[in-house]
C-alpha cells in the first residue's frame, strides 16, 4: 500500500520510449507531487538525457536494485521488462503501475481506467495494470451506455496508428513515405508489410483461432474493466498509415432502447469523453486532431436499425496519452487520494 | 436490345477519367470485339488524346447527338452526365452500361455483378447499372456464403482509397503528404479534412439519419443484387490515406452454421474470388497488392463466437478495376453472349 506522504519518489521505466517520455511530461503538467523522478530504461537507452522540471536528467540503467526508496513506479518498457522488474519494485515497497500487457489478465491485478472502475484500485497487492490503448478508448465510450442500457454485443474495427508500435514504426512510416514519393524501394522492419499508403489487418501476434492477441484482448480486458463477463466483444484490429491517434468503428447492441440523442447526452456528461458529432458540418473525431489531447472523442453516433437496439459510434483518442501515459498517471493520482 | 454482330461500335463516356481510361485498357486487354471506340467526355477533357490499339485517339465532346451508330455506351462521367445523356444513347439504339449511381436504385434498371446475378441482365430496357465499388467487392464475397448458409446480417467498416474520389484526390493525397513532410501547410479540396496520415469517416454525402449515401447504398444495392430484401446490412464507410484499392472489415451472421474452413472452400471455388488467408505467414489481402488485379481477395476468415453463426472476413479489391471498369466490361461481354 502506498504510504500517505506530501511528496513521492517516482520512477519511470522505459523513460526514453514514447509512453515513458509522455509520462514524464504529464507528471510535470499535472503537478504530480514527486520529490524525485528516477528515469530508468534498458541498456540501449542508458545515458540519454530528458528534461525534468527544467533540469536535464540522466536515464539510468534498469536493474533489480534500483527501486530502494521508490514509492510509485510506472512501467512502460514492454511486458518482458515488467515481468522481470515489477516484482522487484513491489518487494522494495513501491506500487507498480504497469502500462504493459504483462499483468492485465492476472486475476490478482486490478486493470483500471480511473473514469470507469476506480474502485478496483483498492484491491491491488502492489501492481495495478493499465489497459491496452484501444481498450481504454473503447471502455471510456461504452461505460455510460452500458450503465444506461446494458450493452450485449460490440463489433469493433480499429484504425490504429503506428505510434502504438513505437518510435521506430513512426520513423518507418515517414521513411517509407519519402522512399515511395522518390520512387525508391521501401524498407520494412516494424511490420510484415509496407505501412505507407496501406492498411494492414494485423496488430500484434496471430493466435490459433485466426484472431490476434490485440483482437482477443479487447474482449477479455473490456470484460474485466466493466466487470461483466456476459459482454460480447468481437474485433478486427487494423494498422493504418497514421502517425498518432487511434480510431475505431464501434457497433453496439443494447438490451434496452438507447436512441442516438440519449447516447449523445450520456457521453457528453461522462468524464473524459467529448462528443464531437455534427456531420452536417463535417464534424466528427479525427486522428490528426487528438495528439496531445486528454479526452476520448466520440462521433458518428447513429442508429443501426439492423438489430432491435443498435448504435454506431466512431471513437478517437490519443493512444500515447489517454491510451497509455495519462491513464497510468491518473491511476497514481487515485492511489494518492485514497 | 443489342443486335447480334461480329463487332460493335463502343463509346466510353468519361474517357479521360480514371475509370474511363481503365475501361479503354480493359476493352483492349480482353479483346473486346469493337470495330470503333468513340471516346467522349465533358468540355474540360475535350481534345485529350488516349491510345487505342496503338493509335492516338481524340476525346470528343459529349452531346446528345453523338450516339448515332453506337451499340454499347459505357458511362463513367458521374451521375449528372448519366442522367443527362444515357437516355439519348438508348434512344439512338445503344445499350448503356452505367458506372454511376444515377440508375442503381431504379427498379426498371438491372444492377449487375456478372459473377453474382448475370440473369438480371436479360431484363434490361436499354440501361444496365454497375454497382458502387464497395458493393461489388462485398457481394462477390457474400454470394457463395449466402447461397450456402443464408446471411442474415452484415456489419461492415470500409477502408476506401482516394482513387474512388478521382484523380484529383490522388494528387491531393500525394500533395498533402509532400507538404507535411516538408513542414508546409496542407491544401484541401477533395475532402473536408486532411487525408494524408489521417482517416476520415465520411464518404459521399450525409443523410438525415446520420449515415452517408455510401453507407446507405451498401444495403440497398446488396439487397437488389442478391435479390434478398430480408438481408440486413449496416456500414461505416471510411476514407483512408491509400491511393488505390479498397478494403473492408466484414462481420456476418448466417442462419445455418458456416465454419471458416467451409467458407474458405466456398470462396476459393467462387469465380473472381481469391482466398488469401494464411495469417501464420502474414498472408492476408492488402490494398497495395491489388491495383491492376481482376479478382476480389478475401482473408482473415475466422469465427466470430459472439453470435450463433458468426464469421469475420477481410475483403480487398481494386476499386477502379473490378470495382468499376472491369465489372462494366464484363456486363457488356454477357450482353454479347446472350
Amino acid at each position: 500500500m502506498l504510504k500517505n506522504k506530501n511528496t513521492y519518489v517516482v520512477a519511470v521505466i522505459g523513460a526514453a520510449g514514447m509512453a515513458g517520455r509522455e509520462t514524464v511530461e504529464i507528471l510535470e503538467e499535472r503537478d504530480f507531487p514527486f520529490s524525485e523522478l528516477v528515469l530508468l530504461d534498458s541498456e540501449g537507452s542508458e545515458g540519454e538525457r530528458i528534461e525534468v522540471r527544467g533540469r536535464s536528467t540522466i536515464v539510468k540503467r534498469l536493474g533489480k536494485d534500483v527501486f530502494q526508496g521508490v514509492d510509485i513506479a510506472f512501467f512502460f518498457a514492454g511486458a518482458a521488462q515488467s515481468l522481470a522488474f515489477a516484482p522487484a519494485a513491489v518487494a522494495a515497497g513501491a506500487v507498480a503501475v504497469d502500462g504493459s500487457s504483462a499483468f492485465r489478465s492476472d486475476p490478482q491485478v486490478p486493470l483500471v481506467v480511473p473514469e470507469v472502475n476506480p474502485h478496483a484500485i483498492a484491491n491491488h497487492a502492489g501492481i495495478i495494470a493499465s489497459p491496452d490503448c484501444s481498450v481504454i478508448a473503447l471502455v471510456m465510450a461504452l461505460k455510460p451506455l452500458h450503465d444506461a442500457a446494458r450493452i450485449k454485443r460490440v463489433v469493433i474495427t480499429t484504425f490504429q496508428s503506428v505510434s502504438g508500435t513505437g518510435k521506430e514504426a513512426m520513423d518507418e512510416l515517414a521513411g517509407q513515405t519519402v522512399a515511395l514519393l522518390n520512387f525508391r524501394e521501401v524498407e520494412k522492419k516494424a511490420y510484415a508489410h509496407q505501412i505507407a499508403f496501406n492498411c494492414i489487418p494485423h496488430v500484434d501476434a496471430f493466435l490459433e483461432n485466426g484472431g490476434t492477441t490485440a483482437e482477443s484482448n479487447m474482449r477479455s480486458e473490456a470484460r474485466k474493466i466493466l466487470a461483466d463477463d456476459a459482454l460480447q466483444v468481437t474485433t478486427t484490429a487494423v494498422r493504418v498509415p497514421v502517425f498518432r491517434g487511434d480510431a475505431a468503428s464501434v457497433n453496439i447492441e443494447t438490451e434496452n432502447p438507447l436512441p442516438p440523442n440519449e447516447a449523445r447526452a450520456l457521453l457528453a456528461r461522462a468524464p473524459g469523453v467529448v462528443v464531437y458529432d455534427d456531420p452536417a458540418h463535417s464534424l466528427y473525431p479525427l486522428q490528426i486532431e487528438v495528439p496531445g489531447k486528454d479526452d476520448v472523442y466520440v462521433g458518428r453516433i447513429r442508429t443501426d436499425d439492423t438489430v432491435a437496439n443498435g448504435l454506431h459510434l466512431w471513437v478517437v483518442s490519443d493512444n500515447i496519452r489517454k491510451g497509455a501515459a495519462l491513464n497510468a498517471v491518473q491511476i497514481a493520482e487515485y492511489l494518492i487520494k485514497q
